[in-house]
């Protein structure tokens, strides 16, 4: 089975489209987690530590986690370290891994990333691959020719990506709406993905090219989802940013299929609202009630997968 | 002085609006400095050596450098330690660093790359800034709130910004010319940058808010660096992408002012052509050959700046 086909079957198999953000900040860690001697070392550490136990924690609840980079990076090189140590851990527990990166760049160095983050680096075949994540996010601005070397790697390595098409935040049609022949912006890259996807779809009907499209806006949602019949989607908005399970139901297929819903902060910092410090116990508690929220909106609409019952 | 002026200073100083970009290749080192057993390791801490080398060779030559990140990263986290060497030992010898690392993200995760490439990470205070480069790159497609917490973060630290406008790929007209009330989006993003700057210029007229602007339009740069009178450019696609020196002239303004002109591959691998082991002499070389042509263009243009003959 190909990548897409085995992430379907465990979305299947959990019964849960859910994707969990770890996304950790410092600032917000449980006190026992926090180093006594901050240091980028101690920080870094400590982000594992609480991704380790959260990992374990919601593990067979979920098919996926998404690592936001952004979190990581800040730690620097020890940072980096703790990004892959966590990924090694979620592949551990049979998780799958989207890098949340974003990348984005021209041609040739368009092709490094892809190898960095997709895992055939020049030295993976001494040292390993670089890390293990299956997907990773990239940027569109630049075109087709910062697009393909990552559809290229991902296909050479069974790996995928995510493309930015429509971002939830406030700002985001200042320039994803702009015009190409009577389209908006993020439609047309919408439909140069699915070209994409058509022509590399697995067995279940989905592409390991992916999009990201945001909760925030439901019509759009179900309109991109019309567009792209062979593009999964990962959908961030769920909770934190204000969507419902009702609100992200335009972006499954009629079969209930074709998307992760994503919520990082509504999980990981769970333990803040119920004011606990059982951290992990209270990330659990808020997946199964997101997936039960996922679950009666698609009984709602209609949408409940086969077997799903 | 601001940031922007002391880099403007360095650069009527040094007579040379270079940037030489420290993009390097494992694959192509000069042999001497290849690890004889290579691993992520050993390839990071070889490209950090060729960059110091570079470095000495020519920084009395150039007021600025550039390192893409997709090099660094590679090799996961020895590659960011590689980077944040080069960096410190630019620094060390006067020069300006450019981390182009073409990030983007929305509104809290675009202020977490703020802090982790600008310099104000949450334990600076304790540990020191993660690094001191001066500027990053960064992508527009997410419109004012994934641009807003790095140009807060710019001002708050004396550091800067260069937003990809308009790239010199050859798909960059893919999406970068979707329309916006009759504008191409990229003209728009620039309008919009435009409007950042000229409330924050230095004493020099330009502001810490730079463009990248790609030197393959010569017509386009012309209208760009019009829109944008308070905006510096960085300037790829000099040299390995063809341009030459009077393709670039009309990315300066009257005064010769207002923009820095990046070769990477040409310089830095100029012991490929020259065949020789000396790759630092040659790197020399290419870089005085470079500065050469842009005095020729100056003159010839009429834009040679006050004081540079």
């Amino acid at each position: 089975l190909v990548l897409i086909d085995r992430l379907q079957a465990q979305i299947s198999a959990k019964k849960s489209p859910i994707l969990v953000g770890l996304d950790p900040l410092f600032d917000r860690l449980p006190p026992a987690l926090k180093p006594e001697k901050p240091s980028r070392e101690a920080a870094a550490l400590a982000l594992y530590r609480f991704n380790e136990a959260l990992l374990e924690a919601i593990a067979d609840l979920v098919p996926a986690v998404k690592l936001q980079m952004a979190c990581y990076e800040l730690y620097g090189p020890a940072g980096l370290e703790a990004f892959e140590r966590s990924v090694v851990k979620a592949k551990a527990l049979g998780l799958f891994v989207i890098d949340d990166s974003k990348r984005g760049d021209i041609g040739s160095t368009a092709a490094l990333y892809a190898a960095g983050h997709l895992g055939a680096a020049p030295l993976g075949r001494l040292s390993g691959p670089l890390a293990a994540q299956d997907f990773v996010t990239i940027n569109p601005y630049l075109g087709s020719d910062g697009l393909d070397p990552f559809y290229k790697e991902a296909l050479a390595q069974d790996k995928g990506v995510y493309v930015l098409v429509r971002t939830s935040n406030p700002s985001a049609r200042q320039y994803q709406e702009a015009q190409i022949e009577g389209r908006a912006l993020f439609e047309q890259i919408a439909l140069d993905l699915q070209a994409q996807a058509q022509a590399h779809q697995g067995s279940c009907g989905y592409a390991p090219f992916g999009a990201v499209v945001g909760a925030t806006w439901p019509a759009e949602a179900a309109k991109l989802r019309a567009m792209m019949p062979n593009v999964p989607f990962l959908v961030p908005g769920y909770g934190a940013q204000g969507g419902a399970g009702i609100d992200v139901m335009p972006c499954f297929d009629g079969a209930g299929q074709g998307a992760l819903i994503n919520s990082s902060r509504g999980i990981i910092f769970a333990f803040e609202t119920e004011k606990t410090h059982d951290f992990a116990g209270a990330a659990r508690r808020a997946t199964l009630a997101m997936r039960q929220d996922l679950i009666d909106a698609f009984k709602q609409t209609g949408k409940l997968p086969v077997g799903w019952d």
